[in-house]
């Protein structure tokens, strides 16, 4: 089915486009009443996220809520090491929550070999489905994984972390583990990434949430080499990568066969694209906290980044997922800005 | 009392050294049993906090266990906020928790103005004496406290949080009110810290470990201009200004009257310098996840940063404070290394 609104598409492809397309980390979320009235209704998050006409429901809400460029899937960067064989829970005000963590070379037997993603992971595929087909080609629908290095993160830790030690440690005094690990994680997520396109999957990102709590060498090290690998295998659609955090790895994920980076809000545009040419999309940055600000204040720091571009090669989002208290309708006057704005 | 080893404040000056100084942040703490004996006959943190003679004990406990080329007086950057009137307790495995917030105009008069820090803190200048006089000239005593901006987060949140957007929050909805807080905060922290200095502080550190999660002109606006105020009020001992995270404001920080400058773990020490001159001595920045490692890992990493050093103008230390379940001889390893360093 053709796209009615391919901006988001084109932008990352560095296609000419009319004006900035636009969409939100963690738009179908807490900050809607909507998703509330969901989410009500059940279990809990992972119901959700694994149930996939409600994962659907709410993956398209911000579409129709709040005018949206583009749809994310809802679900969970950690279904992956689930999948693997680490359940974990989702503990309320507190996150995720791993029973068995993998901190020794034996521990490695936890994880399940092999696994078939198309069994595993059925129900993302279904919600991709399912969104599309709801979506009627109003807007793409972005698919998406955890980088390898944040899911080894989790894998390790069994939870967040201030320091993520435990993981860093790993990394000093077993690095032949970490390696092994970090490439059974990124064997997976090449064929769940793959199998997300195949189910209908337009775009696709990467998120390497714990990237700047690595010195830059390290973070090439087992980082941006596991990226590389799934770049490199997937390049049938826009793909972004979003390193929260790594400034100083900018011009290595510059290289990256991807068309697009994400860029946190600690780092003005104007830098980023000092560091990236315009090979490369940018998508970002306005710093969550804005949107708690006036619809003057929303308007003038919008309108400051947008001014900040010196191309036509960027997606606007946030510097960070939006956070759970802000009022749609202040997010309306961010996207409505970002709309109303003449390239 | 002439000092017998004066290596640190002469590489923070800038004037010859024989070989690197070296200490470790959070080097009185958790990772000595020593300091695990003093501390579990006392009710709890604050308790070790408040009593001068147990502060100054574990205070000196480094020097003589693991010799360190400087002593850092044990304290808390929150006695300031306490100080100031709220009140705070330290929960264990927790962190800090306030009763009282700032939040509103109205919150600010949870604050006491025109407060007497030789009264209110009378106990950390009664511990720096005691340590003076039992260091007995070994090595030199660093006073510190924590940077405006990152005490308005605490007095703000109330406790330690993954976004600090309470914070955020503020600086663009009631900007002049964090304005205003933040000068209280800069005023009563200058007469500290020279109270500090009048008790026989040889050298200061201002901990800014939340500076990383702001951008840089927001972190220019709120953090830097206050670090300013304090730095240009303070010149007659050694000053370090350690703005954790903040690595795209470390040109702007190079312009502070400061001696010395904090580097985290994060940046590599060649592109710190490349941003900072001469004028300024850089501390840092082993990742404190390395003494995790082998004798050998420790020593081919320490070894690999002082290498990297192009000048005279640093002092060594770990890139954040050591980490609690560090067996000390590995510290030593460290401290070795660097002493065995020939220039």
């Amino acid at each position: 089915m053709k796209l009615q609104n391919d901006l988001f598409l084109r932008a990352a492809r560095g296609e000419q486009i009319e004006r900035y397309p636009v969409w939100l980390m963690r738009q179908a979320g807490r900050i809607l009443p909507e998703y509330r009235a969901v989410r009500a209704k059940l279990s809990g998050f992972k119901e959700l996220v694994e149930t996939p006409a409600f994962a659907s429901e709410v993956t398209i809400q911000p579409v129709d809520l709040l005018g949206v460029d583009a749809a994310i899937i809802f679900s969970d960067i950690l279904v992956v090491p689930e999948a693997m064989g680490l359940t974990y829970e989702m503990i309320e005000q507190k996150g995720p929550w791993f029973e068995k963590t993998i901190r020794t070379r034996e521990q490695l037997s936890f994880i399940d070999r092999n696994i078939d993603v198309y069994d595993r992971l059925s129900y993302v595929m279904e919600a991709i489905r399912i969104t599309k087909r709801d979506l009627a080609g109003r807007v793409p629908l972005i698919g998406f994984a955890g980088a390898p290095w944040t899911i080894l993160c989790y894998m390790v830790e069994g939870k967040g972390s201030k320091t993520f030690s435990e993981s860093r440690k790993m990394l000093y005094t077993q690095p032949d583990l970490a390696h092994e690990l970090l490439q059974e994680i990124t064997d997976v997520t090449i064929s769940y990434l793959k199998a997300q396109i195949e189910a209908g999957a337009d775009a696709l990102q990467l998120f390497d949430s714990w990237a700047g709590i690595l010195g830059d060498d390290q973070y090439e090290e087992f980082g941006v080499k596991y990226i590389r690998q799934i770049t490199e295998a997937i390049s049938t659609v826009p793909f972004t990568v979003f390193s929260k955090g790594a400034i100083g790895s900018l011009p290595v994920l510059a290289k990256l066969p991807c068309t697009t980076l994400g860029i946190d809000w600690n780092m003005s545009m104007d830098v980023a694209r000092s560091l990236v040419h315009e090979t490369k999309t940018l998508q970002g940055n306005l710093d969550p906290c804005v949107l708690y600000g006036s619809n003057e204040l929303i308007e003038l720091e919008t309108r400051k980044l947008l001014k900040s571009f010196k191309s036509q090669r960027h997606i606007v989002n946030l510097g960070h997922g939006v956070y759970p208290d802000i009022d749609p309708e202040k997010v309306k006057v961010f996207i409505n800005t970002v709309k109303s704005y003449e390239i």
